[in-house]
């Protein structure tokens, strides 16, 4: 039963790299896991839920590297931010991240499955590497700033941020981030 | 003409701030502003729009009052997230708002007309308020910071945000807005 939701996620997240969310159908992830579609649905409820659960430990294994980069040349909130100005240039999986945003703000489902990351998945694999106090705030503040960024330049398309350089947004935006994770925290927020 | 299209938004605002988006109908509408539901729709295209356009003055009218008060014992970012959480805080105003980021992720043309409000009407009504350099940069970034956090409070509804107090989210991003909007400019971004 595991191998069977693993092989369907493993042929998912080849066919949505491969052809984007739209282009993808059940019965081609299905063919592709060699299961029946129905197994498909039934693990999965709704696409926008199939390709969550495929490009989801992208996401977690993107901010671990982040996060355990020991070299820290660059402070952390300038790695974060181009590390997902990295996941979301990339043609093949803007599309997809863009219907999961869209799916996010309008589907109670998805809009759960994005919480669950930000409030657990990610607190808990990259909290260790820093400091352990208040890390689901620091997280979801940082997920607030990374949000509004991304819908700004990918989904709305705010012309000052959607033109903007990668260096540019990285020099702007990384320190709010930097401040979210490292600041020490006071009494009723950060200093 | 413009007087039609005044008298259907002053009808509309007064009925949305009433009922919400979503209790609302063109019928009503078009009855409040004694015009034929035929023209409410020629004006205005969809609810989303109308609410938008209704809405859109109180907006900016908010910022104005923000970044018109002189009184300064408090700095410009936490005054502007405490205006925002005033605005969204109201239960009449909340569910119309949540329809219009709805809207605005998944509807190009509610799309354009966020753009336009951050990239043409509050940096015209605000901007001479502020440092004059890179006045819509500013403003853009602000956007993308206050869009993330409603979005994680109001809609998506991450834990951390959502149960935070009010003085807790002024204290934890105020300081991300004032920087946004009075750091100076460099090069690359803001020092």
């Amino acid at each position: 039963m595991g191998d069977t939701r693993a092989r369907i996620l493993a042929a998912a997240r080849a066919q949505f790299a491969h052809k984007g969310l739209e282009q993808t159908t059940w019965r081609e992830i299905a063919r592709a896991a060699e299961v029946d579609p129905a197994l498909v649905l039934h693990y999965f409820e709704s696409k926008e839920t199939l390709f969550f659960e495929a490009i989801r430990e992208i996401i977690i294994h993107q901010m671990e590297t982040v996060f355990s980069n020991t070299r820290g040349t660059q402070p952390i909130g300038d790695q974060l931010v181009s590390a997902i100005l990295d996941l979301w240039d990339s043609p093949d999986r803007r599309e997809a991240l863009v219907a999961l945003v869209r799916a996010g703000v309008s589907n109670d489902r998805v809009a759960g499955l994005i919480r669950g990351l930000f409030e657990s998945d990610i607190p808990s694999r990259v909290g260790a590497r820093l400091v352990a106090d208040r890390i689901e705030q620091r997280v979801a503040l940082v997920a607030t700033q990374i949000i509004g960024l991304v819908l700004a330049r990918y989904v709305v398309g705010l012309p000052s941020i959607a033109t903007a350089s990668r260096e540019t947004l990285v020099s702007l935006v990384g320190p709010t981030i930097t401040r979210y994770l490292t600041a020490a925290a006071t009494a009723r927020g950060f200093s």
